[in-house]
């Protein structure tokens, strides 16, 4: 059994992952980390989770108390910021790292203060993460001890268009993400934003263009696969509804490509992946219900005849495939177990 | 005072319309038809009504029964196929017609096959009808007594996109509109699709690119603008919440042209509207939630710096500004009421 | 014109009482009080007020700087604690005062540590409030010009009950009154327990039994009716929705009463109130749904065979029956003006 | 592994047990039926089935087509009336059967027609029936085969309430039931009662007193404990959510007893039970939240000082251990399986 230890547990990223690892055969969990909940246990907290043995009557303790404790792997969901020192300290005494934070998102400590306000606080760390979506990045893990998670909006646009871009199949012009999240998707926090009333019956635009912090690693991973980069441009929306993103893309065909061009080369991307899923027309259109507390994706393409622009959506549960069920998939994948373990269905 | 008849009274516009015409100084409601709950009255079916002395106690008759009340107004909830005839059958009385439905929205009868699936029933009425949302269109309203009221999705998409189109900022390439719309827009029925079950905690979308029905009316208005047409694509999506319509728009910018100008532009075609507000900058992005049961309309423009396309967001109640409040609008004007009457805040 | 001010106008009940006073012919509102945000106007902070004339683009200005403006009559929602000062001192200019808070419902200054925790600011005060509910307690206006407005509770549990201790058909044993609020009822604050993840998708039951701070006041009142108090038992619940309240009360009957004399003598009592609804047995049972947004109550009897108990359901709309729409209501009385003023339908 | 039926999937319990059998070790699934989607796959309909390996791809069939399929064990999800004749054959061919509908619930026939409106189909065949809650009722497994598996309000009353029953805690006079459930407990039917904009935002009372079909088997159930009957009270809501179900129960103390002991006898009678716990009053309040998608019920008694009712809460999930969690424990029993296997946490 390896030895988990959670930063950050109190957070709905920190839960999640308590629900996951309750049913994964190879884990045991060690510790549970908060500041302000110190002394008391998550189930405390959170009710929900009294019948999950492996959190049940755990104490939460300070992140400086769990530093001493042996782990095999940590999964960090402390806040940007606070979440790369941790990380590199349990690094160091040889765990394996999955970071949920942004900490380790973007190789360039330059872009840190353009996208989340401030430099930095371990730069030389950098170079030690890789970012991994594992259906798209797989190879990257070869060697790798320290993850960055990526974010739930980057996977819900990075899924469905890297393979197309990869496969020279999107043309030249704005890349449109129109994405809608989940009020999960702000975080565990007392905000007037997100209270019950302010969020009910209301849909709203956010951040739109490309002012979202999100941003800066889905342009540093399209430019990966496209020299020079993508014209990407990005607009988060919030649901009245818990958890699930989706997002809708409009993407510029390359010229003599089709729209089912596109969903073949999806399909073949993700043929052999359990948890990504390429929809036939005759099935429909994606709802973030459809995949909601699973670590699945799916996607479908729609042709428009007469128009060189396909419609390609995707929908994800922000908190699993967009956050501690891929962690949980990266971190089964650094261990040399199958990606799915206690990830099914 | 008019003598007003709603036909078609018990689906949720023609609800929301006596709430209005409540508040509305010069409207009796005379009639109020309905085939299935012939006999009873509205206030039974809806309490929430019985505070309304206009219809408080009104029995509801089926539409042959109303057919010979003495009416100065008729404001049709009918659904789309059956409206037509009573409309034309009011209208030859000396009566205002307002339709809901889309039976007069589309010029040409052979638009209707193809985007609502039947031969139109009185293809020669169509003449007689004005498709107007009085903001754009008003000028339509001189000398017309039948009114063809836009439907919910193309006053959300015409409202910011027709003033931009009139003064040439448009670029080419395609004009995205991708909208979000509460439940109620799918109609007072017992579906599955619409049940708490399947809406609630799920966000999905539903016949993207150029399939829907609306898409006929958005066409032919945005080919009245440019001549040759727009390459509008038009993804709508369902939220789980009551009312509210939020659509987000890509612009492709007119070389040279800037988002900056864009907002300008609209600032300046709605500086004399009531209804309708363009947002600064410093106002945030609109939310469904703040026009919601009001019959006004908030727009906002982001400017995406390096990049040749704007966003254009806007946000209506989609049963007021987008249906009934809309008809009530329509009905002040050709009755030569001032447009706000019965429609503050 | 009567010249209102609204202290503490951002919460949920300021913003329904700037709703309301939009549509009351006698009222002008010439300030608005907030101390977080002096400054801003209240349409900056509620875009849904924009089109509501009356505080459109009123500056928010501190409960200290509003203290030298001319008023007519005062509307109070500062806190509890922080209301009573304020209202004596707009009550010793001249203005009529209606508060919202706490601060004035209890009578004997004893009461204010054990229900709210601290000792009462200004015990002198109390003595020149009436507490009104006014369907119950009209005849306390007379000769009043401080108006201590009853909790949200408290109404939907008096309003039922009352009339039926008063005509001597409720027998001995507790009287048990389980309710259900929606979340407005926490008021506008940044709390993780108001949160939309927190909240949704769950119903609880809170400070059961007798610990609620409402008890204080309807234990009052009760004691008013039945010398020697009523046995109360009282388990607030709160609701995944926004608004509303819906009560259940399980009466023991009088020896040889029946249900269906709770149910006459309710439609008697309310016979000539425009407000309050009894429902005969043929048009079903109470839902919140029913009185959203108005100031009207439904009240519902169900005859239990062969047991000496009755079930008695309201409904009413915690921020309009249940606070701003009461607090209109009575100042309209207070005022000489109809009750309805404002408040129709 | 056990070869298992599921008649009826395409409801919410059906799908809820497709869930829960995934992941229990000794479970294959080897038909799923339904009369109006025969011939497509289960995974289809519900495509957040899709990564449920034991029904995904696995064609729906009608009853009548899997009547030959060999099977140890069926569980029915077929509506009241039309359940009991299947079941029956199933049973007679060796079969263990856990029937979710009414059809086996009630000892006496004559019950049918007074709760469920009609003569019961297989008269006989009740006497082969056990009707089990296993905290409850586990020693009426022995020898069974047929289980009628209790209906959601009934498990969420009778948990709390027979032990406190059984050890003579309960005093004489109405022992009131005051339940809230999730729009599940409706069904997956299209009815404009279901529909989501008549649910939203709203809170309703329904089958008041003793008029719901569930006070058939609660009555029978408490005249098993007590003779002659407990004078029960049951006031349905609805509540504007999926699932869950929150039970108030008022009861009346028999002479000398306290609150406090009456928690303590809920302590001491679900000591040893996984799935049951009772809270401490430091823990606060149930909430159905704490216990969604879990097969846990939590239960709290609040004491009323000088007041001889205490106040008990309970909640559960009303599609799991209210329905098919609680009918997969069964099977369990049956089967001489831990009664947690699948079910945890």
């Amino acid at each position: 059994m390896a030895r988990i230890g959670i930063l950050g547990a109190t957070g709905y990223t920190g839960v999640e992952l308590a629900l996951i690892l309750e049913h994964h055969p190879h884990a045991d969990i060690v510790f549970v980390s908060s500041e302000a909940s110190a002394g008391r246990t998550l189930d405390a907290i959170f009710p929900g989770l009294r019948g999950c043995s492996k959190v049940s009557g755990l104490l939460l303790r300070t992140a400086a108390d769990c530093a001493s404790v042996a782990v095999d792997a940590v999964f960090s969901c402390l806040p940007h910021g606070a979440s790369a020192e941790a990380c590199l300290d349990f690094l160091e005494k040889g765990a394996f790292v999955v970071d949920l934070s942004a900490d380790f998102r973007l190789h360039d400590p330059r872009d840190y203060p353009r996208w989340y306000g401030k430099v930095h606080p371990r730069p030389e760390g950098l170079a030690k993460a890789v970012y991994c979506i594992p259906e798209l990045h797989r190879e990257r893990l070869s060697g790798a001890r320290l993850v960055a998670n990526p974010g739930c909006y980057p996977t819900s646009v990075l899924l469905p268009l890297v393979p197309l871009l990869r496969r020279g199949l999107v043309g030249t012009g704005p890349v449109i993400a129109d994405s809608k999240s989940g009020v999960s998707g702000m975080g565990r926090k007392a905000l007037l934003a997100n209270s019950y009333c302010e969020v009910n019956e209301s849909f709203s635009a956010y951040k739109a263009g490309r002012s979202h912090q999100h941003m800066g690693e889905m342009l540093q991973e399209l430019s990966a696969v496209v020299p020079g980069g993508v014209p990407l441009v990005f607009t988060p929306h919030l649901v009245p509804m818990e958890r699930g993103i989706l997002t809708t893309l409009y993407v510029p065909l390359a010229p003599g490509r089709t729209g089912a061009e596109l969903r073949e080369a999806l399909a073949q991307a993700y043929r052999d992946e359990p948890f990504v899923e390429v929809l036939s027309p005759d099935e429909g259109l994606p709802a973030t219900g459809h995949v909601s507390r699973s670590n699945r994706a799916h996607l479908a393409v729609v042709e428009l005849p007469e128009q060189d622009v396909a419609v390609v959506v995707s929908v994800l549960d922000n908190l699993v495939k967009g956050a501690s069920g891929q962690a949980v998939q990266n971190w089964n994948a650094l261990s040399g177990f199958p990606e799915t373990l206690g990830l099914a269905p």
